[in-house]
């Protein structure tokens, strides 16, 4: 029955995922071994590395699941026919986020807090990183040439360099959030609604 | 002769800070200890604690001597009588974040993104991170009062929401700068052009 052992699969890669988010919330991201993972998952050694062979390809899930649901919000925002704006992009993004870091098991914005400074000392995490990073800011791309083409974006400009400037937004909105505390989805986009054209 | 006595002591501090800075830049923020630093610093371990008390203390000293600079750039950028704008204020800040960035002693932006990951797990850090962006935010919150009384911001807003916007441009640089690279000031500025009225 492979559709049972498929969903089997599924689960206990859920669940091996679950246990690593779990111990990086409590221990940190760099003192998590494989073997904190493990113990965590309640799965034995052998079952835990017929998924992920090193604590990068977790993190590499990890960041996975948090960006996964990214690309079906773009795919929503450009599927309109109705001229899009920078600006509605960032508020459903911004709205997004949040949802994203209200999920059960621990709010995965706090990892990737984690993730960037591990960045700096670990070659494959860095690699993972600027990868799910550059195919986040691909999606801002995108909105910034759609806004172009429709004409609520300046088009003499890269549209390379608008979306690094959108992009900010998100770790920006992140880092207040857990560094100071005082910022929500509504004072954000009503700062977002003044700035922008 | 207190003036010499105050030249060394200032020596002798930035003594210890470029040593904490060589060690965090080295192997990282979270694994330097007190001990590290002394050994670098080739004082003695009364001397170094007679300046700083802990690694927490010598973080606030680094990040004072990083963001001690940025009072005065406000300072200038508020000083004309032309009408200022939230554009304006970022492009200033954009540049003087890589000259900060640039200057010897190792780049203190990758130290700043290390401390944001120990802020999630150091309640003294974090203490001192919110303290410093807060402080920064505030300037933000300065032009942003400035530009709404010159009319280059709308005045309905409130400006609390536009400095954390601002400040958002920030990290969002840092971070685009040391894991993905391919960001520069005038690609980051050309991109504020045209996204910010």
């Amino acid at each position: 029955m492979p559709k049972v052992t498929e969903e089997h699969r599924l689960a206990r890669r859920e669940q091996i995922v679950a246990a690593a988010r779990t111990c990086m919330n409590e221990q940190g991201f760099h003192k998590t071994t494989m073997a904190d993972v493990i113990r965590e998952s309640r799965l034995s050694a052998g079952a835990v590395y017929g998924y992920f062979k090193s604590k990068e390809e977790i993190v590499a899930a990890i960041a996975e699941d948090a960006l996964g649901t990214v690309d079906e919000l773009f795919e929503r925002l450009l599927a309109t026919d109705a001229p899009l704006t920078p600006l509605a992009a960032l508020e459903a993004t911004i709205d997004h986020v949040v949802l994203v870091a209200q999920r059960p098991g621990g709010d995965v914005t706090r990892i990737a807090v984690q993730a960037w400074a591990e960045s700096l000392r670990n070659e494959e995490i860095r690699g993972i990183a600027k990868g799910k990073y550059r195919k986040l800011r691909d999606h801002f791309l995108v909105i910034a040439r759609r806004a172009q083409a429709d004409g609520t974006l300046d088009r003499d400009v890269d549209p390379e360099c608008v979306a690094q400037v959108m992009f900010s937004m998100i770790p920006g909105f992140v880092l207040q959030r857990l560094l100071i505390g005082d910022i929500t989805p509504a004072t954000y986009k009503a700062g977002l609604r003044a700035l922008l054209r």
